[in-house]
């Protein structure tokens, strides 16, 4: 393991953290937020003091960066992000345990949304900003970013696929081209300019600039951490059904709006994955619409609401306009579902992504055939192209993890004696970076009545749902930390 | 596919049932029950006549006997008996309603024990006595049954080995010898031996010869239908453990019990998934016995509860002697979990099985070793065999279909509006076989309150389950009824 080469990584991404800091610090000068300032200052004091003592560490690298490498970097890029970027909250007192803190960061970075705060509007203007940029910061992919601005040299090529494979949602990164550096600048353009739009769309209804500004990240990094205590029951039905097509946009994959401005129609709207998500958008809206009916007075409200609480669960954003706690249980199952199954690949939402359901789906079909027609070749396609038998074993190996992760952090949060909906829901919604869950982590309540250890589990949930699960458990594994050299 | 020959199977079975439904009638003579008298013999002409239909439609059978029709023949034959077998209740309008007069029966087959009964107690005994029996048939398998008995030929030896494959609980069968006949023989020697062992313990601490037989026949076959309304509570403590023993013998692999016989020792007790599943079974003991002691008086009490709940659930046999939906969530989520996992492969228990979590344990830690060392050449073993990949494969594809079965099946009974844990357990309990869930279905509860069609999806999962989900979800596929000849 080449130890000074991550520790090198680590020191830039620290000082790229400490940049972003910056805009909240300046808010809560500008507010005369003095507990704020104070905290920022002495966070961004340690945070540089760790960048340069990495980066003394780290001074003489040299070597290969492989896989494992990539791996473990971004398993500790994310840890360390949320551990120092809680520092803020933690030395200001608005977040007094630093656990909270760091579940509150993890949630940010890691676009889950799940709070601990009992009051989101008692917080200073910078802190909350921090926490709502901290989505939009996640949402993009902190190492990708630096891979952007970053010239790191031919001979890092390595690490540039690496940490793309590691960071980058969803199993459909193929082969990586030279000209990658300028696709990742064209999908940053694409979420800057999206995010933009969001914001002015936000603005042009009358929401206050900073709640804008807060909500557009939010809703860009899929995050869903609100300014308000009531998320955005409270705002008009004309901001609720902006948020709500946002959120359904920045659940597609990336690549497809490319597409669309290569004029590629027919390849876009003819993407497997794209049309599975529509399909069950459409589904899951006309379901819960049906189940949800009698709940609300008019057609408008009912159908404003399931729309936007499937998308607020689909895109594993979290932010909410009605308590959909309180709906019927088949409503409530359909979110689950849909919060375990998640966005589309290559975009910033969450979950299992719904491609690996349709390699799940496509894999099963193939296998069912194959024992009936043993003596037949049978070739998984998506969008005409066969899959290879790899990918397929990859995605039968996350499932795996998916499901051994899973009921290892029900077993352990339910240790605190709250209900199996409050537990499996709270472990279904950090794991799969939604935000709240059900019951007592509603959609109106929070997650501070958890222990610290089942605040630790649930964030280390998130991190590896944001990760995809393998960077951390490469963390976890033994043969990481022996061949130390 | 091979209708005539399936056809011809079909109608031994249904013959076979006829004389197994004789020991129940005639309890129901002794008794002078005069309605389940009449709902036997209602039975028994009707499923005569549906055999001899079946053996006239199948009488020129010819031809090869491949994996589908054995995967399509198990199918059917479990749907029959359940459909035919329940036709006593329905008759004698003991279980007025057919759907959960089948519910009931296929519960029976598969040795679940859920039941839609208020009252066990208000059932004639020459029903009961049938109730019972059919977890007995249901846990050595009916087609291996037929093959045991019935001669069909040296030129059938196609047919013996594919339906071996489709009813036999877990992944281990592999290569069938010749003297396939003989082992078969020798496991149901021990079946026989252990039920008999269990019956006298039971006689031996005052239980009616009645109550002991249904009892053994519960036991042995994992079901776990009782003759008491509050299943084994008001029973003694010494028959509560006895059942507590039977329940784990009967949870094991049975070529342990026959290694044994053969005095391998050493080649028994080193087996991995029967070390598996005693160290599961003990730490899930202490966890259950730590997280409930403060509900007990005495600390053999809470032994006793504890380690007859584990027994119950991990043999997914679900008698009951203490409310266990009144524990702790911690306590309750352990049995979930052992719900899911259940009892070893090649024992009458249901479940995912004890050797798939060692598969999906070992091949997941293959494939995190080979993402750090991609060179290395890394091969999954249990007890010191390399496993052919196929097989694992094979175990990824269960768990694919088992989640999507899951998932589909909640969200359909979550129409019914119950709580989800009442839906989650429900189908988690008839899915595993295990009999009662959690909440509205627990172990003081039945299933009655669920509406027809959760009634029928939750068969459908009973079946699902004691099959392992081929041979029904080959029923599903189109191509099983494309080729018909």
């Amino acid at each position: 393991m080449n130890y000074r080469m991550i520790l090198r990584i680590l020191s830039y991404i620290l000082l790229i953290e400490a940049g972003l800091m910056l805009p909240g610090f300046g808010i809560s000068l500008y507010y005369h937020e003095s507990m704020a300032v104070h905290g920022f200052i002495r966070a961004l004091i340690i945070i540089l003091i760790v960048s340069l003592i990495f980066w003394l560490a780290g001074r003489n690298a040299k070597g290969t960066f492989q896989a494992r490498e990539g791996l473990v970097t971004t398993g500790m890029t994310w840890i360390l992000m949320s551990a120092l970027g809680a520092l803020p909250f933690w030395f200001s007192r608005e977040i007094p345990s630093y656990i909270d803190a760091m579940f509150e960061m993890a949630s940010g970075f890691t676009t889950t949304g799940s709070s601990i705060l009992t009051s989101v509007e008692a917080m200073s203007k910078g802190l909350l900003f921090w926490r709502s940029f901290s989505h939009w910061i996640g949402g993009m992919g902190v190492l990708v970013f630096l891979l952007a601005i970053v010239p790191l040299g031919g001979k890092n090529q390595g690490f540039t696929l690496h940490i793309l494979r590691a960071e980058s949602p969803g199993p459909s990164v193929g082969k990586m081209t030279p000209r990658m550096k300028k696709t990742a600048t064209i999908l940053y353009a694409i979420y800057v300019g999206l995010t933009v739009l969001d914001f002015l769309f936000l603005v042009a209804g009358k929401m206050s600039v900073f709640d804008a500004a807060c909500t557009a990240f939010g809703t860009a990094g899929t995050g869903g951490f609100g300014v308000r205590n009531d998320s955005l029951a409270s705002y008009s039905p004309y901001l609720q059904n902006v948020t709500t097509v946002f959120m359904f946009l920045f659940s597609v994959n990336f690549s497809i709006y490319y597409l669309i401005l290569l004029k590629k129609f027919k390849e876009a709207f003819g993407d497997e994955e794209f049309r599975l998500f529509w399909g069950m958008v459409f589904i899951c809206i006309g379901l819960i619409f049906w189940n949800v009916r009698s709940l609300y007075a008019t057609t408008e409200e009912t159908l404003r609401h399931s729309a936007f609480t499937v998308a607020t669960v689909i895109s594993t954003s979290g932010f909410a306009t009605t308590d959909f706690d309180l709906w019927p249980s088949f409503a409530k199952t359909i979110l689950l579902f849909l919060m375990m199954v998640g966005a589309c690949a290559g975009s910033t939402g969450g979950g299992m992504k719904q491609i690996r359901l349709l390699l799940l789906f496509k894999g099963l079909r193939r296998n069912i055939h194959k024992s009936l027609h043993p003596s037949e070749v049978n070739v998984v396609r998506v969008n005409g192209r066969p899959i290879d038998l790899s990918v397929l074993h990859t995605t039968h190996t996350y499932l795996i993890a998916y499901v051994f992760i899973l009921v290892i952090s029900v077993l352990i949060v339910s240790l605190d004696g709250f209900s199996f909906e409050t537990n499996f829901s709270a472990v279904m919604a950090t794991f799969n970076n939604i935000g709240p869950g059900f019951d007592a982590v509603g959609a109106t309540c929070n997650f501070s009545g958890f222990s610290n250890l089942s605040k630790l589990v649930l964030t280390a949930d998130m991190l590896a749902g944001r990760l995809e699960i393998y960077p951390m458990l490469i963390l976890l594994s033994k043969s990481t930390w022996q061949n130390a050299r």
